[in-house]
């Protein structure tokens, strides 16, 4: 293993000038205008990935962006790693905003600075050469390994699943790898090993068949811009804890060991206050900050819209009331079950004055791998080794629904092994990467492919 | 006076001619390419005042629109009335709805057609036409009278209120007549004596610098669409009574004869929710809907906007919510003070986890004629005569500014003197005036001068 760390470090300089010729690529999946963009990525992925020395390397179509594909299955015995990333980036708008050109990779500071950088060109880039070194010093790797690399990771991923499902047999594997996420903070690498789902809704409320004069009619009839918030008021309670009967039922509680860990961890609820502009944190009672994002359900409104919201003023009684509202679940809710307790009592509390329709729309199922899982601990030992600091094991409040589809279409746990930093600007203009944590990165993910080779690969 | 009836009966279809004239004139006061329209109706009312031979009569400049004025003020010792009308009309759109071009007057099922038939020309021109038959028949008026019109009314009366304080002196009258409402049916003519008054506002909330990740942060930070529902859901009761601590201290309560007499008219709750598709009336326990929506005060959301409004969904935390909301308020209700109780328990039951801004804007003091006012019951007489049958004694939900003005300034009474129909369609396609209450109305209003003349001018 030294000497695929020595080699590491020898051509610390040569992995950051081949990252830029990839981060030159305005791969953009969003923008029509950059398909051929696209392609291109992916063909130059696919190029890295046969001269880093993987095999089987081909771009498998798909509806919409391909998928690139490459395996290095020599290791007879040992498990098998599943790696996903994506070779596509978000937009650059507004462009103003970037301090270099956001196609430009440019260092200052000790970060590289370009679109993809963190996310997620430059974590799959770390992997290719982790890959190389073992190749290259040894002639094989550790583990066997299959890398997938979607390009539709920033529109939806809508043909992922469909993917995954047509060539379930091939991906065939011990466990999924993913380096698409970021550390706690900086100098605080960390481990993901439990994320949140979700249930979205659109609640529409109809009070009368057309806008009427809030003169002629208000008092008379109900306003359905009223009935939204009363109906919406009693979604939670004053101590942030949501109404909905059954909710709560399904929620594994936190264990005394999560709080006792995560407290230990370096949050700081002031400057956080401040970093997002809130007044004041609010939250279910009992729990703190971190606890109410990573272990916690909530119900959240995303969006009302009724009646008049001009300037000025218009003395309108709205016909009808809109809401768009969504529950973060945490394991083992189910989004079926909460949806349907959801619905029973959002149609229990609607007054017959109003009309009440409820559209379910996308969601996904909350995630959680045991974190004494030998995978998350050898990916535990992976940080250390790499970074010089053991990883904190933490969850995260959003979701990532492709995790939940390798669980459950190839019965896979996944290892969210990321080396991004919470300010990397993933979405924003100024996208960077951290040098050190990059080069560490590779390190890291050389020691990985070690760590998970010492675990016996189930038959 | 049977002259003076004569004369109208005999020129009952020159006059319908006359106004189509008059309904020819496309003057819509919001459309900026209409504005020598608008000029034009000026004019033309100008011109006919002249002609049916009114005095003094001249076109006043405002920074807007012009106000039409002319007087008779021949009748010593008689009161004099300040008649008040606008020659400006609301757009047509959508105009494929129309099924008579708007501006080309058209009679169909004893209806005359046109965009302002009923709102406010064919009320206006009614007058004229009641003052040319006494000057014709008798060279004289029974009373003194002075005649504004105002061509902003559909755009507000932005400066209609500078003008009457500009002109304090010269308008000096004793009762102001109106002539730009509905009867409470058809077949049912009425005298308004009470309109509510309104007090609106425009409610921000900010709950975070900018939108956040609803899966990074739901559960950490207070949601400022959640705020405002639980905010907006306090501001009434389940039994639909306002919550705002002191907001009914001032109302005058219904009179057992007010609730009497109004549950006497011909309402009929079923037709009402089904003309406007309301699944089930809601109001104020304890009242009926005419009382409800004419002498109880309520509280409307007027709009509410938040977050994400588009198709589809989208997993934001907003940043910031708002509503507007409006106040109706009853005799003694004061705006002022309503404002104040409203601001305050705002204040108190919004919590310290968002920011607040409330906006006060435009607003009306409630208004209301003691209906044993003499004015009033000269124009029950009036109407009783010239339709044939007793006027019923109602009130209104919605505030004409105007009114309340004319207290305030000139310390006159209005007499709401109209002979609309509630389907006229004033605001909408194929708005229309009834041909017999057109007649009727010109009779009615030649003897409501009559009987005006009768009651004692103050010094």
């Amino acid at each position: 293993m030294d000497t695929v760390i020595d080699f590491i470090n020898v051509n610390r300089d040569r992995y950051l000038d081949e990252l830029k010729a990839l981060l030159a690529i305005p791969s953009i999946s969003a923008l029509p205008q950059h398909a051929a963009d696209v392609k291109r990525c992916a063909e130059w992925c696919g190029d890295e990935m046969r001269r880093i020395g993987l095999q089987n390397v081909r771009l498998i179509d798909t509806p919409g962006n391909p998928v690139v594909y490459g395996d290095w299955l020599g290791a007879d015995g040992a498990p098998t790693i599943l790696f996903y990333g994506h070779y596509d980036v978000q937009p650059v708008d507004p462009l103003e905003l970037w301090e270099s050109p956001p196609f430009d990779a440019t260092i200052r500071d000790g970060e590289i600075y370009a679109r993809g950088s963190a996310d997620d060109k430059g974590q799959v880039f770390m992997h290719f050469k982790a890959i190389e070194a073992h190749l290259k010093q040894n002639g094989r790797l550790p583990v066997n390994i299959k890398i997938i690399l979607e390009g539709e990771e920033e529109v939806g991923s809508a043909h992922l699943d469909d993917f995954i499902r047509a060539h379930k047999s091939e991906l065939g594997a011990n466990v999924v790898v993913i380096s698409d996420s970021a550390m706690f903070d900086r100098g605080v690498p960390s481990i993901c090993y439990g994320l949140r789902g979700l249930v979205y809704f659109q609640i529409d409320l109809r009070g009368s068949k057309t806008d009427l004069h809030s003169g002629s009619f208000g008092g008379a009839v109900a306003n359905p811009a009223m009935v939204l918030a009363q109906v919406l008021a009693q979604m939670k309670d004053r101590g942030g804890r949501v109404k909905i009967p059954g909710f709560y039922d399904d929620v594994v509680p936190l264990t005394d060991e999560e709080r006792k860990a995560w407290n230990t961890l370096p949050f700081n609820e002031k400057k956080y206050k401040k970093d997002f502009g809130v007044p004041k944190l609010f939250g279910e009672s009992g729990y703190t900050t971190l606890e109410r994002t990573w272990a916690r359900p909530t119900f959240e409104i995303n969006g009302l819209l009724s009646g008049f919201t001009g300037e000025g003023a218009k003395t309108v009684l709205p016909a009808v009331s809109m809401a768009k509202v969504s529950m973060r679940l945490v394991p083992n809710q189910s989004p079926d079950t909460i949806a349907k307790l959801f619905e029973e009592y959002l149609k229990k509390i609607t007054p017959k004055t109003v009309e009440l329709k409820v559209t379910r729309m996308h969601g996904g199922k909350p995630w959680m791998t045991a974190y004494d899982n030998p995978f998350v601990q050898a990916a535990g030992r992976a940080i250390e080794k790499g970074f010089g600091k053991a990883p904190v094991f933490t969850r995260e409040g959003g979701s990532i629904p492709v995790v939940s589809t390798f669980q459950e279409e190839l019965g896979l746990p996944s290892v969210l092994f990321g080396v991004g930093l919470p300010d990397e600007n993933a979405h924003a203009p100024n996208e960077k990467l951290d040098v050190s944590n990059f080069h560490n990165g590779i390190i890291a993910s050389a020691i990985l492919y070690q760590e998970i080779a010492s675990i016996a690969a189930p038959a």
